[in-house]
C-alpha cells in the first residue's frame, strides 16, 4: 500500500519502521534530515512537503506533537489537503484537543476525505514493540478501512465513535490516571510515615478497592514493581511533562464544556509544582517525591 | 470456644450471628435491647456490661462505631480490662485512628493482654456472608491465634503487622479509594459532556492505564455496571458518612504525621459538599452528581 | 481629536460616551447595528469596517470580548492595520492573554504603529461614571500620549510597563480576587456553621490579618455590606462568567510559563461547578451557596 | 487585684509581665521553673499546681499551648476548678477548638464560675508590648468584667458574643488568612514568572479589588513591604507550624459542622508540605518558596 508518513519523532518513526517492515511503500516528510534518512534507507521516499507526501498515496498518516502542527501539516498552503486525493482515508495519531481534531476532520470532510483521530498509548516502547493502543474516532466505515494498517502498528485498536472521540478517550483516561497516580503517591507515602511496611500496603491495596493501575502496575515507590519506573530512579517512562500536556488538554477541554474537573485541576498543578522544581523530565510517578521527607 | 462480642450493630451483630452459628459460645454486650434478645435467641448469653461480657472468656472481640467508644468499652469502669484475664487474646475490629488502637493495645499489655486492631472491608453484606477483609495489626503469634476465628466471619486475613497497622492499611485504602471514585467521575462526567459514549468510556479505560475498582467494578455512571450503586439509585453500598469518616481518620492522622494528603483532602471537602446537600446517606458512588447538570 | 473606537457592548459603548462628551471625533465600528445608531445619534460616526474606522484618525481604541476578536479587528483583511496611518497611537482595552497582546502589538510595530494593552476594572458601573481603572501595558512615551484620553474613560490610569503587562496585572489581581471570595465565603459560612454573629465576624475579619476588599467592601454574606450584590440577591455585579474568563486566562497563563496556581485552579473549578448548577449569570459572590444548605 | 496567671511560655510570660507592672498580685504556675523565678522576681507568687494557684483570688487566667492542656489545667484533680472560689470569673486566652472551650466553660459554670475564651492575635511582639487583640467570647456581665484587666494586656477587646465565640472568631479569621497569603503568594508569583515588575504589581493588588491585609502589610514577596518577614528572610513572624495548627483546628471544626472549606484544606496541606521540606519553623509567608524556583 503507497502510504505518506508525516512526522517522525520519538513514536512517529518507530510506528513508520513498523509499516516498511510489514511491506509497505512509505512517502515521508519530517523537518529532522537525520531521521529522515534513516527511514530512506529502510526503503521510504523522502518528500520535501506534506502536500509531496499525500500526492499520490492511498492512505495518509500523521503523528505530531501538538494542535498547532496538525492544522499546519493539514491545513497549511503546502499541507495534506492540498495534496491528497478524493476519498483517500487518513488518520491523524498526535494527541491534541478535540475541538480541533473534529475541525481539522471538518475540513478534510469537504474535500471528499475522510479523516480519523487515533491517539495512542503504550509509549515509545510500544510504538517500537507495534504494541500500541489505538483509541479510534472514525465512521465505521472508515475504521474498518484504517483497522488492519493501524493493527501492524499497536495491538489494541479501539473503536471510540466518531471523530473526536479518539482525542476524548485519551484525555479522559489520562485525567484519572493522573489523578490515580497522585492518589497512590499519597496513600502509599502516608502509611510509611504511619509505620506499615510498604509492600503490606501496596499488597492490601492491591487485592481491596483501592487496586488500581498506578498500584498494581506502575507503583510509584521503588522496590514494590519490579519494572516500573520507580524502581529504576523514575526514568524512562512517561514524562511528568507528557502528563501535564494531556492534563492540560483536559481541563481546556473541560473548560470549553462548562465541566468542572476539581481534582484533575489540582493533580495538573501538582505536576506542574513539579516541574517547576525541575523534575519535569523525570517519569510521572516522581510526583510521589512531594510527598516524602527530602533526603 | 467461649468468646465475648461487644457491639452488635449493623456489622457485629451478622459477625456474631455467623460465631453462633460456628459453634461458639458468646457472651453479648450491646446497648441496643433488641438485638440482644435476637442473639440470645441463637444461643448467646446477654452480659450487663463489657466487664461482665468479658470475664471467663478465652477471647474478647469489640466491633464499634468510633474512637471514643473504644475506649470506654475497653478502658471504662466497666470496661473490657476490669474483666479479661490474662493471656487471654482480645481484638478490636472497629476502624478507627492508629494512635487509640496503640494506645488502647498498650494499656492492655500492661495487664498481660496481647490486644490486635483488626478493621474490617466488605460492608454488611460481606459481615452477613462471612466473607470480610480483615486487616489484622497483631504480633506474630496473636495472628496465629486469631486468624481461625477471623476465617470464621471473613474470607480474606491479612496481616499488616504490628498493632495499629490494621488501622493504617485500612485508612490508606480508603484514602484512595475516596480519591479514585472522584478521579473516575470527573472522568466519566467529562467524557459525558464531550460526546462519547460512556459504555465505551468505560470499556477504554478498564483496559488501560486508568483502570481501577471504581471503574471496573463500582462505576459510578448509572447503568455500567448493572450490580454497582449507581445502577440502582446509589443505594445500599458505602454510605458518603462512612466515607467521610474514613477521610477524616486519614487527614488528621496525616495532620499528626506532618504528612501531606493533597487530593486526599480536596476529596473529603468534595464529600462533605455532598453531606452539606444532603445526599450523605447515599451510596459514595453519588458524589459524580456534583459532576452532572441538575436535571 | 479623531478617534476611532471599535467595539462597543456593555463595556465599549459607555466608554465611547464618555469620549464624545468630552468632545471627541469618533468613528465608531461594532457588528450591533442598533448600539452604532445610538451612538452616531450623540455624534459619532458609523465605519463599515474596523479598517475604514481607523482610516484617518489620530488615536485608534479597540473594546473587544476575547483575544480571537482582537486577534481578526486588528489582523485581518479589514482590520485596523489596513487602515491605521503609521506614527498613530493605538490600545486596546480587552481583557485578553499577555500573549497575543504581546503578538498583535508586535505586528503594529512593523508598520510603525505603538500600541498599548490596557484592560479595565470597575465594571459597567465605573465605565458609565468615567472612574475606570485602566492597568497600562505601554512604552512611557506611548503611556504619556493615551494618559489624557483614558483619564477622560477613568479615573485610576496605572503604568504597568511595557505593552502586556497591562494583561498580566489584570489577571494577577482577578486570579487573587477570585481566590478572597471564595476564602471569605469559607470563613463567613464557617463561623455561621458553629453559631457566631455574621456581623460580628465580619467586624472581627475587618479589623484583622482577614482584612480584604471581598470582605470589608463586597462581602458575600447577605446583610452585612448594604451595596454589596450579596445584599440585593447577587443581581448586578460582577458575573461568575467573567470571574471565570479571567482565571481562565490566569490559568492558562500559567501553564504556558510552568507556574503552578493551585488555589487558583481550584477557585476556578469551584466557579465552573455554580456555572454547572446554573448559576453562573450572578454576581460571582454567590459562590457562597456552595457552602451554605440549600433552603 | 489578687490573680492566678497559669502557663507563662512565650504568650504567656510577657502577658502576666504587662499584669504585674499594671500592679496587680500574681499567683503563677508553669512548669517551666526558669521563668516562674524571672516573674516571681518582679512580684509574683510561685504556686506549686493550677488548684493552688487558683486558691483565693479575684481572677483566674490561663494561655496553654493546645486543648489537652486547657482540660487538664481546668479539670484535673489539682487543676483550677478545684481551687477557684464560687463567684470568681475566669478566662482561658488559648487557642483551642471552640468545643472544648464550651465544655470547660460548662464545667466551671456547674460550680459558679463564668468563663471566658478570649484568644488573641498579635504575636510575642504585641504581647510584650501590650498591643494584643482578645475575641472574647463571654456573656456581657463577664465581659464588662473582663474588659479592664484585658485592655492593661491589649489594645482591642472585641466582644464575639458567648462562650465559646472568641475561638470561632480566631480560626474563621485564621483561615482566611491561610487562604489569603496562598493566594497572593500565587498572584505575586505568576506576575513575576510573566515578567511584571513585583512593586508595580503589588501596587495595582492594594488600589484594586485584591486588596488585602497579606498583601499591603505583609507580603511575602521580598522587599515590597520593609517590615514583613519576607523582607527579612522569613524569620520572626508568624511560624508556618502556628498557621498550621490553627487551619488544623478549622478543618476540624468544620468536619464536625459538617461545613466544607475546600480551600481551606488545600492551604492546610500546603502549608504541611512545606513543613514536611523542613521550612515550618519560618514565617507562613515564606510559603510562597513553593511557587518560586529553586535557587
Amino acid at each position: 500500500m503507497k502510504i505518506a508518513f508525516i512526522g517522525l519523532g520519538n513514536m512517529g518513526a518507530p510506528m513508520a519502521r513498523n509499516l516498511i517492515k510489514a511491506g509497505h511503500s512509505l512517502n515521508l516528510f519530517d523537518l529532522n534530515q537525520v531521521v529522515l534518512k534513516e527511514l530512506a534507507a529502510l526503503g521510504g521516499t523522502i518528500s520535501r512537503s506534506p502536500k509531496a507526501a499525500a500526492e499520490g498515496t492511498e492512505l495518509v498518516i500523521t503523528m505530531l506533537p501538538a494542535a498547532v502542527h496538525v492544522r499546519s501539516v493539514w491545513l497549511g498552503e503546502d499541507g495534506v489537503l492540498a495534496g491528497i486525493g478524493a476519498g483517500v482515508p487518513a488518520v491523524d495519531c498526535s494527541t491534541i484537543d478535540p475541538q480541533t481534531a473534529k475541525e481539522v476532520a471538518a475540513a478534510a470532510a469537504k474535500q471528499g476525505v475522510a479523516m480519523a483521530d487515533a491517539p495512542v498509548s503504550g509509549g515509545t516502547g510500544g510504538a517500537a514493540a507495534g504494541t500500541l493502543t489505538f483509541m479510534v474516532g472514525a465512521s465505521p466505515e472508515l475504521f474498518a478501512t484504517l483497522q488492519p494498517v493501524l493493527a501492524q502498528m499497536g495491538r489494541n485498536i479501539v473503536h471510540c465513535g466518531e471523530v473526536g472521540t479518539g482525542q476524548i478517550a485519551k484525555i479522559c483516561n489520562n485525567l484519572l490516571l493522573g489523578i490515580s497516580m497522585i492518589g497512590v503517591s499519597e496513600a502509599m507515602a502516608l502509611g510509611a510515615a504511619l509505620g506499615i511496611d510498604t509492600q503490606v500496603l501496596a499488597g492490601v491495596i492491591n487485592s481491596s478497592t483501592g487496586r488500581c493501575w498506578s498500584s498494581d502496575t506502575y507503583n510509584p515507590w521503588p522496590g514494590i514493581i519490579e519494572t516500573a519506573p520507580a524502581s529504576r530512579g523514575y526514568t524512562g517512562g512517561f514524562g511528568a511533562e507528557l502528563m501535564l500536556k494531556d492534563l492540560g488538554l483536559a481541563t481546556e477541554a473541560a473548560r470549553q464544556a462548562h465541566q468542572p474537573v476539581v481534582l484533575g485541576a489540582v493533580a495538573q498543578q501538582l505536576y506542574q509544582a513539579m516541574s517547576l522544581r525541575g523534575e519535569g523530565g523525570k517519569d510521572f510517578s516522581a510526583i510521589i517525591g512531594a510527598y516524602r521527607k527530602p533526603e
